[in-house]
């Protein structure tokens, strides 16, 4: 049980640090970020070394150069990190923004305000740059973080931590609101995921059984994120020019990405002149296609889809296909086998972009585009925490704003509220 | 397993209807409204009579006279519920609403629009009034609803869904899209709780163990409603007339309430003066307190507070208290012992009541204004689902906005996405 009690001592002093950091305004906390990307290119030496021992190791243990080689950093990389929290701290400051208010009947001043959740957990797989990457963001937003990586990246993680938090100790942000998770069992993520009432939100970022088991077993509230089985639907009022492009960008442009193209649909009324185009295109590309009878009939490539093909993120050069006999034949495909994530429709008519839209029920909905925008960045957020494809809370790509919660502040006079309506309290100066 | 296949067949087919429902616009669900408003008036009768089941059922079972008078249905009563669903109905319809959007740098056109969240389970324990609200504030958000109302209810709940889905059957609003869980066991709730994928929210409304085992259970996710443990602290600069009426207001208005007070904190400095008259009002009207032994000092009939009084709900004529040496004490109270619904402060001081806004970590802080005001009608949103303690989607009182999730949506001319930036496709018509 030691281990149980490591994380109960790190999980209060990030509660106790949030109620600190939860007050203070701009200024100190950019100041605390320009200071945390100093120290980061200052002791990048030492963070180097560490990355070595986890590089080592993945070595030994036979890892693929192609994880390695996203595990491992160099003054390049540690720069780049640095430079990324910079811009973290000249994004807008999202705690604080009064989102409605206004004066009710009775005279009392309303007001809802964005303030932080508190205490967020990251449960990550990734680079070791969303250890830093996710500090940055939840110190912006006024919140403390527990970051638990993956454990091919500890070494690396325990240094950047320990760099963050001694270059806090010299600002007003305290160093508590940055902890690492101790442990590398699986233990450690358990006790995250039971942690109701010390951390407020948990987000998991890496494969769909990650997220799974964070879904199952988590009593702290949770923000899914990033499964995306997103379709390009070539309707029959498609620019077939137009679908072709939007098509094989969403596919082939980066395959590894949540919101590259799964599955590709077209309507029956064009797919004598499309499919052809299309599937001698991804031919070229390398892409396979695992097409259903109709797609077929146009190619001897073609591999017979699965029912589970269609409900597969492939996220590589492999795409499902199918020819529908209708608009909503398309959206009922979707409903049924997508993740919600991202689909697009390429159409010259109004009315089939209007139901579509309307009726596809996705974070993001594309018309005559790539659905490759769906991102923070592309977006206009200027920093991503990640996707969601959850509909409480944040939905889409998560900027600053989906960092926080809100609070109702009251104001009045001696305000008594009574059956009759509101009195106000005599006053005794 | 009959019991679960029951229940799989109710979601399904609220799953379906919620896909039929969510594209509807503001008309014909206001219509459908009317119209169940209509029946429930015509067919007061037949709900009056199995009503009368439900309360001949309690009294055999030797239920409190107070729990059958909350049960009970008369012509004055149905008429009531029937009025709440027409002033839905005339209600703005949250769905649609834009809430962001611009046309980016590269000319992508950007939009995140209100959607409904799909399908709500919402599980009670109240009025069979809460039958029918919840069902209107649902239909009105374009959600469709699986309602699970205690099983002293049945009979009435029964009548209630039934009269409302024969009146769906003559509008465009899917009869499917009201259904009420089979099932009066536990297993009935179980099922709700383990249906992720088919529900998207539920709402447990009800006493703290009831919620305490949705938010231990549900892997679908959950908003917590309910449980206030509420403070008012009279500051050193509190004007000490108008903090004894806030105080009494907060108390004994409506004892029963979520958003009643249920602690005093009074500053050190104005203990002397304030508490002999407020202990002398709080016997006057029959409150008993609970104090530490710096409130004891003023009254003999204090009973001594242990630190489970400090964390009680009473809901009743009883209010702990206690006396703090500052406003940091005060805060320092709250964050440990309350329900982060509504806090008060009492201060003539606008650095005490700036300081205490930005570190009371609650739903809503009133300042100089009762805790009573905590409340969606009050607030101006004209219907409440409840009132959320927790920090995630909504926080405080939730009206027809609350029942929404958003859906981005982007417009293009055949954007793709390039390393090098935002290309247009080449278009062939």
């Amino acid at each position: 049980m030691s281990d149980a009690n490591d994380f109960l001592k790190v999980a209060r002093e990030a509660r106790e640090a949030a109620a600190l950091l939860g007050p203070l305004p701009r200024a100190p906390k950019d100041a605390a970020l320009r200071v945390i990307a100093d120290a980061l290119v200052e002791r990048s030496a030492e963070i180097i070394a560490a990355n070595a021992r986890d590089v080592e190791r993945a070595g030994e243990g036979g890892t693929a150069e192609t994880m390695i080689d996203r595990l491992r950093l160099d003054e390049g990389r540690v720069k780049a990190i640095a430079q990324a929290v910079r811009e973290v701290a000249e994004l807008p400051d999202p705690v604080g923004e009064v989102i409605r208010g206004g004066t009710l009947p009775n005279g009392l001043e309303l007001r809802q305000l964005r303030v932080p959740l508190g205490v967020v957990g990251i449960i990550y797989e990734g680079r070791p740059n969303v250890t830093v990457d996710g500090a940055a963001l939840c110190l912006k937003s006024g919140n403390a973080v527990l970051l638990r990586g993956s454990s091919s990246a500890f070494e690396s993680n325990t240094a950047l931590v320990k760099v963050m938090r001694e270059a806090l100790a010299g600002t007003e942000v305290p160093a508590g609101a940055v902890q690492l998770v101790p442990g590398v069992t699986r233990d450690s993520v358990k006790h995250l995921m039971r942690a109701r009432g010390l951390v407020d939100v948990l987000i998991p970022r890496g494969g769909a059984s990650l997220i799974q088991a964070v879904v199952e077993e988590s009593t702290v509230p949770v923000i899914e994120t990033g499964v995306g089985n997103c379709h390009v639907y070539v309707d029959a009022a498609a620019d077939l020019d137009m679908a072709l492009h939007i098509l094989m960008n969403a596919k082939v442009q980066r395959p590894s990405v949540c919101n590259a193209a799964e599955t590709v649909l077209v309507h029956a009324d064009v797919a004598a002149e499309f499919l052809p185009r299309a599937l001698a295109a991804l031919a070229e590309a390398g892409v396979t296609v695992h097409g259903d009878e109709r797609v077929a009939a146009f190619s001897d490539a073609v591999v017979p889809a699965t029912e589970e093909d269609y409900r597969t993120e492939y996220i590589s050069l492999d795409i499902a296909a199918a020819v529908v006999d209708s608009l909503d034949a398309a959206v009922a495909h979707i409903r049924e086998y997508g993740s919600a994530h991202t689909d697009a429709i390429v159409t010259g008519s109004q009315a089939a972009a209007r139901r579509f839209v309307a009726r596809v029920d996705s974070a993001a909905v594309a018309v005559n585009a790539s659905t490759r925008f769906t991102d923070g960045g592309e977006f206009g957020f200027g920093a991503e925490i990640g996707i969601s494809t959850q509909k409480l809370h944040a939905r889409g790509p998560m900027g600053l704003p989906e960092l926080t919660s809100t609070k109702w502040v009251y104001t009045g006079e001696g305000h008594l509220r009574t059956a009759e309506g509101t009195v106000i309290a005599p006053s005794g100066s």
